[in-house]
């Protein structure tokens, strides 16, 4: 089961907002709902968002080829593609690199757009194998790991990248479980990331997310892994809100903070997290709880999804081509 | 309008659990609906706790003395109520104080509790205005506070703790707004705190849980107020979960770290946060809420309501009667 494909000239997802309760996929034919799906993150995850760009390109193409262009013109499109979204470094990357293949026709335009897809299958599994080794070798066998958001095969096509490495040191037996953060507000953590470790038969529990900082200071934690939305130059990881709270809670009691993203994550032309736009998707999803309204109605809300670790709190970066030991000096 | 007191021989309270689409008042006359409460939050915040454990006693002596006792001696049903909840210290306190008074007959232990109950709502205004003059000192006019769970009215008798000293330094025209973690599971900052705040006419946002260290890191809060469930003898503060996430990100940015709270959360009999029972409430709110689930049924959790902020991260403790500036050396 891949969580976003290319099926009959059709993009197909796994819908995120219907798990845990109800497996649905999604066909998606046009633009419109292909921005629609990113953006009620009904289709999430970075490298699943690179490759939903990628595919969206292949999918404007063709309506346009085809004569179904909607009277906007193709450039038009493929912008609203890229910036469906602004944080993940990935959907831009993906919707370049199949636009790149226009002037060649549709057919280059899809084969670029699935050579995106073969690109993060391939990396997910390079990352696992990496990730399993460092976090071996930080934290001896069997390390207690706390992961925040879902960074599992539902963030990516399969596999994943920060939960991929929970899942290969458990496939060597060398993993004694995962505590999964919630992550508030839409509940990736408990909703997603549970799922994805219940599936694998790997020991977990759910915190709320304010608790991780404390779980580490209580000596129930080896080591902290994450995904990255982007990496800057520098070394910053932008990833979901909560990732750095988590990592001053590593910090503080000198546990590894471990980001696990492919490469098409780090973005050389963004020098720090001062740079990056971060997203505030509005007060409906603070002020309400799995559709149940929990504040009340005069009540204004702040809620940036993601947030800056700044790489003195990152020990590495795992990517599916090497790993960056920041604590030693390294820089992407 | 009180959140608890004692009313034509009876205790009531406002249902915290209601809140905000309710104002609901109840009605307690035995000992188990009076633990049932304390049980499930529908009275909490530890000022609060301890009127209830003082008025706890007042209702079995005069079961007791009316012969309407359950069968069970007094002290067993004193017992009870002491250890509803096992963190806030106030509960025990407050159930003790009362309970000094059953040899000299049921009027002095309803003298005692009452005595208890005043105690409280003098000890709020006293705080609030110390506290104000501390954040006035610490971060100069009109500061933009972050505030975590509820420690306003509704976790006292009237006022409150942190959050009293909000409303004072808005009555002094010198607060400029507040940040209200929404705190996980129960949500009492977006159900109780923002309530509170949209009440008193203060400007508030609320903000989820893992944002907070986020938010101070982008320069938007100039301290942080909390309150404490019990204050160790070194300092140590045991607060809602959260608190010391909290602490860590005011500490990472060099920003106050303020504790709010009566003398009587003081305890001086515990040394350290080392040796404080944190509950832990079960899986149950960490994987539903309002009812709805947000996890796979197979789903684990990991639930402890408090946590134990370190003393070298808190700036000051103000109380009813005193600052204690941690940052400067000084210990409770």
């Amino acid at each position: 089961m891949r969580t976003i494909d290319w099926v009959d000239d059709a993009i197909e997802i796994v819908d995120q907002t219907a798990l845990p309760q109800r497996m649905v996929t999604i066909r998606i034919t046009t633009v419109d709902d292909l921005v629609d799906a990113i953006g009620r993150l009904a289709i999430r995850g970075a490298p699943a968002l690179g490759v939903a760009g990628a595919l969206g390109v292949a999918l404007a193409v063709r309506a346009h080829a085809g004569g179904l262009g909607d009277g906007r013109s193709l450039a038009a499109a493929v912008e609203k593609i890229a910036t469906a979204r602004p944080t993940a470094v990935n959907l831009a990357k993906g919707v370049q690199r199949a636009a790149d293949a226009i002037a060649d026709g549709p057919e280059s335009v899809l084969a670029a757009a699935l050579k995106v897809r073969d690109e993060e299958i391939a990396a997910s599994g390079a990352m696992a194998r990496l990730g399993a080794d460092l976090i071996t070798e930080l934290c001896g066998q069997r390390p207690r790991l706390l992961t925040h958001c879902n960074t599992g095969a539902l963030a990516a096509v399969v596999g994943g990248t920060a939960l991929a490495v929970a899942f290969e040191l458990h496939r060597r037996g060398a993993l004694a479980g995962v505590v999964a953060s919630e992550t508030r507000p839409l509940l990736q953590g408990s909703r997603l990331t549970a799922w994805e470790l219940a599936e694998a038969g790997i020991d977990h529990r759910v915190a709320v997310d304010s608790a991780g900082p404390y779980l580490m200071a209580r000596g129930e934690i080896d080591a902290v892994i994450i995904g990255a939305d982007r990496i800057c130059a520098n070394g910053d990881v932008v990833n979901k809100v909560g990732s750095y709270a988590h990592a001053l809670g590593a910090g503080a009691v000198g546990i590894p903070f471990v980001c696990v993203a492919p490469e098409s994550t780090i973005d050389m032309t963004t020098r720090s997290g001062d740079e990056v736009t971060i997203e505030d998707r509005g007060p409906g999803e603070v002020l309400s709880f799995a559709g149940v309204p929990v504040a009340p109605p005069t009540a204004n809300a702040v809620n940036p999804a993601f947030d800056v670790t700044p790489s003195g709190y990152v020990t590495a970066i795992v990517t599916d081509q090497r790993v960056i030991r920041l604590d030693r000096g390294e820089r992407p």
